[in-house]
């Protein structure tokens, strides 16, 4: 995953992945607009290995994340960028910069499927484990990135078994996916959630915390 | 803040607020590009008001919030964008639906000054309260939308009395900001934080939780 080289960033004049739109509107009597991306809602998942008492998360190379590492380093990266030149990064950090902790999570692009559904996809895709739609459990959802995609992020806990694993996870390789599987022992769980030095998002913190008030007062005690 | 009229979206082909990139690169020997979106990093604040146990949150209307809630409605809306055309919004939701609930917040702009400092500027610009830095306890950070941003979002939390309150707040208004200063007593709090008829951000059910577990426990008691 940590293998990352021959990098070059260059001006993104149209994309596929993303949408800008402006909004313009009056409001009590100014007149506005807004920038605004469009993307799509998204759900993740907090899944909880019973057999093992472990969190299993994902991490992969984000390289938004890694971009702006590399801003803070290098400030002057992304001046003096003309609107279609390709510039080679001289002096590249190591890729784990951009390596980031995510709880299982995917988009809601299926119209046919519920939300429940697209989870369990995604929890078998990524991390191989088979879980009916009826051991989720909606914990809550909220919006992400109120400034530019507002989009609703729903989340779900599920607890898993050994024997529920029927594949490894990782993702669609095919289609440049390289999602590794990691497990975080319950135990060292909320000293890994406040550690900085892994990068995470906060539905990983969040919901390392809302198991331990919801759900860990209740585990059979070993 | 709820007068919202003359909706108009059009697709946004040059923004000073969204800029995009791509960056290109070789991961385990295959050529992958990514587009993201170049982004500040942030701050939120957690303020507890000790005079009257409450929470103090910041509300406003949030264009990407509101067209998400009206492309849901209108699933056609960004179809047959033509690359110029503005196209009104026949049938527009009430604005409530893209009112967000929010941490006090602020974008880290300013070389000069610390996170610390920047935090203190946003309490007294968007709550009115007048906070010395050493008052401001670190959380932690985290990253913020990885696939697109994936900037670094540092969390304080901050508490404040009504001796301190030295303004109404509000943002700036000449810049167009229409912020609300709302107060969540502490008491119906969680009730709120996980009340998805408010639309609002992980960070305020994060913080809420937080303070829950890390500051209840040592607040005197009535």
């Amino acid at each position: 995953m940590e293998a990352i080289e021959e990098l070059a960033i260059q001006p993104c004049t149209s994309s596929l992945y993303l949408r800008p739109f402006r909004l313009c509107y009056r409001q009590n009597g100014t007149k506005k607009f807004w920038d605004f991306m469009r993307t799509h809602d998204s759900v993740s998942i907090l899944i909880f290995n019973t057999s093992r008492q472990c969190f299993v998360v994902v991490k992969q190379f984000r390289p938004a994340v890694y971009m702006c590492e590399l801003e803070r380093h290098h400030p002057e990266l992304f001046e003096n960028q003309d609107k279609e030149g390709l510039s080679r990064v001289e002096d590249p950090l190591p890729a784990v910069v951009g390596v980031t902790y995510e709880l299982c999570a995917g988009i809601v692009d299926k119209p046919d499927l519920s939300l429940e559904e697209i989870a369990c996809e995604e929890i078998l895709e990524e991390c191989g484990y088979r879980v009916p739609v009826t051991n989720l459990r909606k914990i809550t959802s909220y919006r992400s990135g109120v400034g530019v995609t507002g989009s609703r992020q729903t989340l779900f806990y599920a607890e898993v078994t050994d024997q529920m694993k029927t594949g490894e996870g990782g993702g669609h390789p095919e289609e440049g996916e390289l999602i590794e599987v990691v497990e975080i022992p319950l135990e060292d769980s909320m000293k890994f959630a406040y550690d900085e030095t892994f990068p995470k998002t906060m539905g990983v913190i969040f919901s390392f915390m809302w198991f331990q008030t919801n759900i860990a007062p209740k585990l059979p005690k070993k």
